[in-house]
């Protein structure tokens, strides 16, 4: 039995419950409170196993999965940067390269290095299992914004363009959920939550 | 395409939304707050793919992690049952098996009837995923509550035969994990957070 095995995988996982406490700019669905980055990260690999179809290239939920699970780890370190906040997002890389070689290195070396690798394709954002992943990173809190009646939309005055800038990518990944996040972004236009500047 | 699809799956996760509310009796490391469903599905997740090497028989993380992913989702409208409270344990069957029909049947029926299968096979604790699946769901809260120092322990005065009898199957699923489990409870023991009545 390897015991520094063992207590490298144990002090990971112990650690990783940080995440938790990790709140981003998005309300549940009921808008009570803000999620945190572990809610968030559940619901992209429940959404990753129930959307796989919808991927234009074939998706490895194999991979996706451990990618979805573990994208927001970095942010025990570098803190959640909002989307739409560009000072925050001009030092973010750096931010988070640095907290992926804190965390990543706590697990034994094989582990550790497949989970920055996966990591570091996600930042990449080529392959198309990092495609699917960041469809889903993106179209989970647009669902809870629309579910929440555009709270978040409306506290932060966020534009059609800035949204549309952000998704650029997603029509290549997925035509079919692209085309249902237009039909919920034009409804928050129409309801005033979202600004029309297109 | 199939719009009807489409909408019972995004009906369906925006539902499972709500287990973010649903809280458990376990803290977070930092004993700053209990612990909900979606962040420790998450966890047993993550877990799944880190510790996947000390079951005991094989098992196919393309069917443990969507059992993982949803396997509180009946607390949803059941609630959380406390795994050592005997009033709620006595209905919680019933009360959950009720739910898992409402829940499931929101999906399209091929997803819905193989998530609720993967529930049914959760529930049924026999084949080498579903022990797997408990393996992790039985663990995590022990890693929780060692990290919150006996925390949950010591709020329910949790006794050593109550622990041991709900683990009872753990050391057919892996010996490795079990026996760290058992260092863990010993410590607590020796510590007073779980009371000695072995």
């Amino acid at each position: 039995m390897d015991m520094e095995r063992l207590k490298k995988q144990m002090e990971f996982i112990v650690e990783a419950d940080k995440v938790k406490n990790i709140f981003r700019q998005t309300y549940l669905a009921d808008r009570k409170r803000k999620e945190n980055d572990a809610e968030h990260s559940w619901h992209l690999a429940l959404m990753a196993v129930l959307l796989k179809e919808y991927s234009n290239e074939e998706a490895d939920l194999s991979r996706v999965i451990p990618m979805v699970l573990i994208h927001d780890l970095v942010e025990i370190d570098a803190g959640d940067t909002y989307a739409y906040d560009a000072a925050g997002t001009a030092t973010q890389k750096e931010r988070e390269n640095k907290a992926a070689d804190r965390i990543f290195s706590m697990l034994p070396a094989d582990q550790g290095e497949w989970l920055r690798e996966l990591w570091d394709e996600f930042e990449a954002y080529t392959t198309p299992d990092a495609k699917f992943a960041h469809l889903l990173d993106n179209f989970q809190p647009l669902l809870l914004n629309d579910a929440s009646n555009g709270l978040s939309w409306t506290e932060h005055q966020v534009k059609k363009s800035q949204i549309y800038r952000r998704n650029q990518h997603l029509p290549e990944t997925s035509e079919v959920i692209w085309e249902y996040m237009k039909s919920l972004i034009d409804k928050h236009v129409e309801l005033g939550h979202i600004i029309d500047d297109m």
